[in-house]
């Protein structure tokens, strides 16, 4: 019998209980799944971070944290989580990335918010360019800026990709390094943020980064919302220097109503909906790596703690 | 010497003359091109069905005409053209239509509108459903449909596809005949009309053929506008059976100011921008025709009169 805790909001509970059952059996796992139990009897957490659970040390005999987002920064950092850690990848979440940045980039691509506000009886005929023509530049190249490099691609844009450590990728120019970051951001119509957010990724995009994008640039931001320095995009908007900045995620969670990106005319907010784990799929990946640590295989998806992601 | 006269909207002349005469260059072809010849001495005309040209009698040593539209429902049908005729197959049309295609479905999908309108400070957190789980339905399967079928079955949505006569594409389940288009309709939470315009396609959306959408259906139209019987349209929205059209094409271009479409509240007028020839690589396709007719070759792209496409 393995005890699996799950600590995340009760909301959570709700839409991942039935499917993690069906996981563990599908598994083939004798697993004991609740949302509580001694501390000293858990084997696997089930977590997201925003959960009660942040003091990991009476969880004595715990084999590992399996983490339910994506994003691991709140957790990585953790002194007392001395087990492996886990990230979420999971096809839902993935899809739903791709599926948001494809839509917003071509919506700018195409322009067609002004062709949704202008439905005026005047017969604009202004054909877009071509994808091939429009540069799109994707700050970080893991699981998530990968796919996105992938199908924007495959969409025929001219497509360049920077990550930390230097990276190949069909049909994405990789960039890495300083001199690759200034040459990514030189050469982006259209600017997209999938970096994890770290220590040296916090308020990557700052006055000096923005002054760097082409005149008139896009800023699409699905990834982090403490990737940018917010005074400085209202700047740079304001200055017209951006021409709008699409964001689906902010530094605070949800976006405050007094915030000035909801007011602003070339800011679009999504509201954290860029990509989410999806229960069926990401059950199946949780009760992978519970197998894995029942047989003594390596798990899945594990996190360079002191990297951060 | 051959002789190739350029019988299109002076706009157009601007646009492809240096073009042609590279592309005509590149092939290592003799050819004398202009937008004026003595009838009875030209070889090819590089052809817009709104052109002056209307009478194809008195060309009579003419070998071919090129179209330079995708569409050929203005000059298939006439009785004086006696020679082989060619739609315009032009990659930057094939991509420029991919696209539009592409945006309006991923629009639509996402609630993009809904998002870019609703910029109120309030966090409405509604996640869209993945493009797997959403219904795309897609009517005619020739260039510009198959390339659109690959297109959405790369972003995973669930693409049905129709045509006159069987085909099947990787990623679309391909349907044909009466039976085929009503299953099609049925299963088509957005349908898309790429149709070439015929005796058998006009007003083919009708009242019938739009009650069998589901309900809540979008219907995007970048094909022609005669596939639409407008009044129907119009009536579906305003029941609430549709719950919006986006539209590229119409029977009278530019769209009347006072159409009923431009201040429908659930319609997007776009301006007929969904896919336009591209002046550098469609003067290829017309150059390797006309390489083709001196070599005695068979043209590429050549139109079935009598299906009218």
């Amino acid at each position: 019998m393995t005890r699996v805790l799950f600590a995340a909001l009760p909301s959570r509970w709700e839409e991942y209980e039935s499917h993690l059952r069906a996981a563990f059996a599908e598994a083939g796992l004798d697993v004991e799944l609740d949302t509580s139990f001694a501390p000293e009897t858990v084997d696997y957490i089930v977590y997201a971070p925003n959960s009660d659970v942040q003091d990991f040390t009476p969880y004595t005999r715990l084999k590992a944290v399996l983490n339910l987002w994506a994003g691991v920064e709140h957790v990585a950092p953790n002194p007392t989580l001395k087990v492996p850690l886990a990230r979420m990848v999971d096809a839902g979440l993935t899809e739903g990335m791709v599926e948001w940045v494809a839509g917003h980039v071509l919506r700018h691509h195409l322009g067609i918010d002004a062709c949704v506000a202008l439905q005026d009886g005047v017969w604009r005929r202004h054909v877009p360019p071509l994808a091939r023509e429009r540069r799109v530049g994707l700050l970080g190249l893991g699981e998530l800026g990968a796919a996105c490099g992938r199908a924007l691609a495959e969409l025929h844009f001219d497509v360049r990709g920077w990550s930390r450590s230097a990276k190949a990728l069909p049909g994405v120019a990789c960039h890495h390094g300083d001199d690759g970051f200034s040459a990514v951001l030189a050469a982006s119509d259209i600017l997209i943020l999938l970096l994890p957010y770290t220590a040296e990724t916090e308020s990557i995009i700052d006055a000096k980064a923005l002054a760097r994008l082409p005149q008139g640039a896009v800023l699409l931001n699905p990834g982090r919302g403490g990737l940018i320095d917010d005074d400085a995009l209202i700047a740079a908007l304001d200055a017209g220097h951006l021409s709008h900045a699409t964001l689906d995620v902010f530094r605070t969670e949800p976006l405050p109503p007094d915030h000035p990106f909801w007011a602003h005319r070339q800011v679009t907010v999504t509201p954290h909906i860029a990509s989410d784990t999806r229960a069926p799929t990401a059950s199946r990946v949780i009760a992978e790596n519970v197998r894995r640590g029942e047989a003594g295989e390596p798990f899945l998806h594990l996190v360079d703690r002191l990297a951060g992601y």
